[in-house]
């Protein structure tokens, strides 16, 4: 059994939000399918430790914002690996109050769509709910991101709450110094070959150069948070 | 509401197959995906009038092949446009029984899954089986197709039985002569500025000067079966 057939399905990066006694918070997604047309009803798979899955067994509602190709990492690290028991994660982030109620981000976004939960199956680690569509537009005509494109391009990772989570082996395949870094936290991995020309790092920046209030780009970890690959 | 926004969700395109008293069907799906990851598990949309949802609430099991990019229109049209109650779609398909004992379809395909049903959740027009992985693999390692990609690249349409299924308006938008024929049972077009190079059809060929025999790419329909856009 070769698990790396399930990296074969297709998916998007969607952020899925919900609320619950006033509150909101909100994550990321991958996994965000069409059940029906008549009624629209769309699928979403959550990690029930997730405070988002709190929220939407409450309501009953969430929303589903589609993430542009050029949504930046910092969006994603902070609604893929951050946790909205710590931090707001909609202080600084572009959204308003749907017709649920809920809020839809609107940010690196091309569309989104507002449901109502008609089902919620209990999948062990997971929940699938089932909502029907009472909302939903699009908001220009950017091309989604795909997850591949996540992964290959931008060099993204899953957390471990993920359903499509697979462990890597971040070990070297020998003694060479590739200068690179992994941070703790998500496993992002900094290559000095490439830097992070998108804030600011241009590429040949030795990890040892980058200043003390570097973060990383998908999770927010502070640069003491990195182990040398 | 502009159902537009469902659109944007991203998808790939599947031969989803099963079994029933020693008979073995399959059909094309562009709805499935990963739910959780421990143990691994799949779910799938099914519409409860085609014969694989019949054969996989009966046998239990069902088989996922993921398409490749090459994937042939001829292989979508026959999985996709035709019914098993009319056709053994695996006569002339290359698959192999898998150990669910229902058939995997090979061609065409960079990697398969097969799983055992956990659940069933009734959504209306379709049942969402949710399954636990037993066996899969990678076959090579080809691109998968994208449903944008059969859409746009590959001018596929959807069947009205699929969860992503929209009524297209294929009215001229003037008295303009374009040419163009649309297949009456699938949706199709004909454009005679393209042809149909893959199967030897040149660029600037008349509809009318195709020969008798033509069939519709996507799901065979006759020549006789097109009408003028």
């Amino acid at each position: 059994m070769n698990l790396k057939a399930i990296q074969k399905i297709c998916y998007g990066v969607y952020i899925i939000s919900s609320k619950m006694d006033g509150k909101v918070n909100g994550q990321i997604a991958n996994t965000a399918f069409q059940i029906t047309s008549d009624p629209p009803t769309l699928a979403v798979s959550i990690n029930k430790q997730n405070l988002t899955h709190k929220y939407i067994a409450s309501s009953r509602v969430f929303t589903v914002s589609i993430l542009s190709r050029f949504a930046p990492m910092t969006l994603i690290g902070k609604f893929g690996f951050k946790s909205g028991r710590d931090i707001d994660k909609f202080a600084d982030t572009g959204h308003r109050m749907g017709t649920t109620g809920a809020p839809v981000v609107l940010e690196n976004t091309v569309g989104y769509l507002e449901c109502e939960v008609l089902s919620a199956t209990d999948v062990g680690t997971h929940t699938v709910f089932i909502g029907k569509v009472v909302d939903c537009d699009v908001l220009g005509d950017a091309e989604p991101m795909t997850y591949a494109y996540y992964h290959t391009v931008k060099g993204g990772k899953s957390p471990k709450t993920a359903p499509t989570y697979v462990q890597e082996d971040s070990r070297p395949a020998g003694p060479v110094d590739t200068g690179k870094y992994v941070c703790n936290a998500c496993g992002w991995v900094y290559d000095p070959a490439e830097g992070v020309p998108q804030i600011g790092i241009a590429p040949g920046t030795r990890f040892e150069d980058l200043p003390e209030t570097f973060t990383c780009p998908i999770c927010n970890a502070a640069k003491n948070e990195f182990s040398k690959v």
